[in-house]
């Protein structure tokens, strides 16, 4: 944990920011996988966890500014708690050690909110991402699951954002270290491959770096010589000579803050020639991003530098043909980048999604609706200590391919018969963390193998 | 999957058994950790597996029986969708597959009950245990999630059970190979624990074990140095000479049958002789109570006698004194044996427990509210088929005894001096998983050592 002031400070901030009302933090609660008593691993909500610390389930919290109250809402443990699940610290022990001085039962919460809302007072509450909050929500302010996106408070989410956006230099060393476990995850995985393998057991010994570190995954490995789908889950293929294998996963440590790095390597010790020349237009288009990156510049002009550099492999190879300008402007090269070119990173791996890319991304500026930059999360003017992921890749979709062929779609920028040849080449990407610094940026954490021969070199 | 035949086979069992009115079946949605696309791995409820076989997210189904229509909901893939997460086969394939012939698009499903309840008709549905599932009745049916589980059918419920305690010969086959996934997870961490180690580590290595075989944890890893608490889920603790290390943990296999198996073994090569002889007690118990098992026998008897030799070895050693039968009858040996002797196993590793203890494992008789007794998962009579773990243990805990000590909680029974000394012991279980058969059980799986002896020989 961070020391008492950095809690008292940031909540401080966000009394500041929001000026009046009531702020209501929705911890989470353990979350049942096939029967309630069953968990997946107890995961805290992220902004429970930056402004009260507490890495623990069933508590909630408020802010009221107008009070100047802060207080955490729990129940103390039972005997029968204690021989299951163990001792916790009292909920006082656990306030005290992040600055709150008030204490209350749980069943307080709803009367506390009950007299606010009957006073006129507003209860500011952010978007719920899990359905326990929806019933949270429900409960506690009679606000239906239906409606509880749109009534969040548009200024706690932005006086969260404007804090949480900005890392502090504690968390830049939680998140380098959560990087470096990244980073042996994928030396594990590019040093084990060997074709007979079953995607299962790339999976599991990376997912093993995670937790012998005492940490968890920061998200569901991507092990799979189906790169092409971007987010693909399934781990059931077993790899075979000739295919190519992309790995994007990540570390989170004990404290909550994430890596995510991708790789992409042959099955073979060596890549063949086709897969080469397409790795080599994906990294040209990272190299091309990573120039870039500073403050002042904005992540979209990034991500249109990164798609235009993929325009041109993809042209010199045939693949896209005509007016690159036009064929960028117009989207055409989303056929092989489909997706974003990076997006913040913290404690959440894509950080603070739930709040809302918009907010959080794009400092409340409209997102494009343009199929491949509709999907990017960030694009924003980028400042000192911002943190985020360069990730650019080529992705062959058949499905995407046979739909836009069938329409026509980009006929005057897309060479279809080229592509054809390509349909089930896969998909590559590399992937790495940076922050923002003064006047450049850094990379986090140990680089590494991305160029071709490092690559190589790693798989002898 | 299993063939058309046994699902449509199950469901009009069911028909027969429900009788009347229109049976809900609420499969699983992604479930969102720190955001909503940030999801644990997706896990189908087991209810909807054995009946609709669909392992995906966003189904749900319909039974009705007075009108004789069978029907699963969902909506097909969007090219958004085959993009991130890749194709899957179409709602009408899924359903094909298990012999069902009507699906809709989810937006049909509320109609279509709001209807059925409109003419008077019933609507069964289970209690529901994910949040998720709350909403979904909520928004359905307008159950409240403050009356949802009160409002669940019991002859659902009853008649679900009915099918899922007897277990078939393929789900014998394939919890076997659940369980021998397992025997493999505890093999690991037997031959690896090493004095300076991180409980991390060992937890790691053992869910590689599990992944690396194409499934998950059946639930989450227990891998401790205090074995006392009984589903002590931190891992932080380092491993030193001297320690007993207990492990508890077991795979699930991608058919989504669970294994579950325990062991204790010392942190160095050997035993200290006071871990051997709680230990000793401990087996003496698992054995007395695998004697038992047997159709006809009340697993509630079989509980009993593995407490009575509990107390037996205790009373030996100076733990406990007086009249057994009545510390026995009273609950005494509770302060070392908290908890349950075994629990019926299938799909979920405490199997239906989202149903209902009562009806799955006491076939609707009440159960105990006598600490210890009241843990115990399984009271029923035996039948052939049944499947269930037996997993006595010893355990120390400070708190428990201390509480006890003070309020003078069966000073006759108990020798609180003796147990002062052992308070920092921690615990040992051991646990197997068996079969009723018709005369007797059936070890499930690949022994593992579980003798002084050969536990020792194992960790040479």
């Amino acid at each position: 944990m961070f020391s008492k002031q950095t809690y008292c400070k940031r909540r401080d901030q966000l009394k500041t920011d929001v000026k009046s009302g009531i702020l209501l933090f929705l911890g989470n609660d353990e979350s049942g996988m096939n029967y309630a008593d069953n968990t997946y691993h107890f995961r805290q909500d992220s902004t429970f966890l930056y402004f009260f610390g507490s890495d623990y389930a069933g508590l909630n919290a408020i802010i009221d500014i107008d009070e100047n109250r802060e207080i955490i809402f729990g129940d103390e443990l039972t005997m029968d708690h204690i021989v299951w699940m163990g001792s916790q610290p009292t909920i006082k022990e656990k306030s005290e050690a992040v600055g709150i001085k008030e204490t209350l039962p749980m069943a307080e919460l709803k009367s506390y909110l009950a007299t606010a809302l009957t006073n006129g007072r507003k209860v500011h509450h952010l978007p719920p991402y899990r359905p326990e909050h929806q019933i949270k929500l429900l409960d506690l302010i009679q606000v239906h699951p239906n409606i509880a996106a749109t009534n969040a408070s548009y200024e706690f989410i932005q006086a969260i954002a404007n804090q949480r956006n900005y890392k502090s230099q504690e968390e830049i060393v939680l998140i380098e270290d959560a990087v470096n476990i990244t980073a042996d995850m994928h030396l594990t995985a590019m040093r084990m491959a060997r074709p007979g393998m079953k995607e299962s057991e790339i999976a599991a010994a990376v997912q093993q770096v995670a937790i012998a570190a005492g940490g968890q995954l920061s998200f569901p490995v991507i092990a799979t010589i189906n790169g092409q789908t971007l987010h693909n889950h399934y781990h059931g293929n077993t790899l075979k000579s000739g295919d190519l294998f992309l790995l994007d996963c990540g570390a989170e440590n004990s404290m909550h803050y994430a890596g995510d790095m991708s790789s992409t390597f042959p099955v073979d010790k060596t890549f063949t020639t086709r897969q080469k020349e397409i790795y080599q237009i994906a990294l040209n288009a990272h190299e091309a991003a990573i120039d870039m990156l500073a403050p002042g510049v904005k992540f979209k002009d990034i991500h249109l530098k990164a798609g235009r550099t993929i325009a041109e492999g993809m042209k010199e190879m045939g693949f896209m043909k005509g007016d690159l300008d036009e064929a960028v402007r117009q989207g055409a090269h989303a056929l092989f980048f489909q997706c974003g070119l990076g997006h913040m990173m913290g404690m959440d791996v894509h950080d603070m999604e739930n709040l809302g890319e918009v907010y959080v991304g794009y400092n409340g500026e409209a997102k494009s609706t343009q199929f491949g930059l509709k999907s990017l999360r960030l694009g924003r003017e980028l400042e000192e200590n911002f943190v985020l992921t360069i990730e650019p890749g080529i992705y062959f979709i058949p499905e995407l391919i046979d739909m836009w062929k069938a329409e026509n779609r980009f006929s005057e920028f897309i060479n279809y018969d080229k592509v054809e040849q390509y349909k089930n080449f896969g998909g590559c990407r590399n992937e790495e963390d940076f922050l923002i610094t003064k006047d450049g940026a850094r990379l986090l954490g140990k680089p590494i193998p991305k160029t071709i021969a490092d690559v190589e070199a790693e798989r002898i």
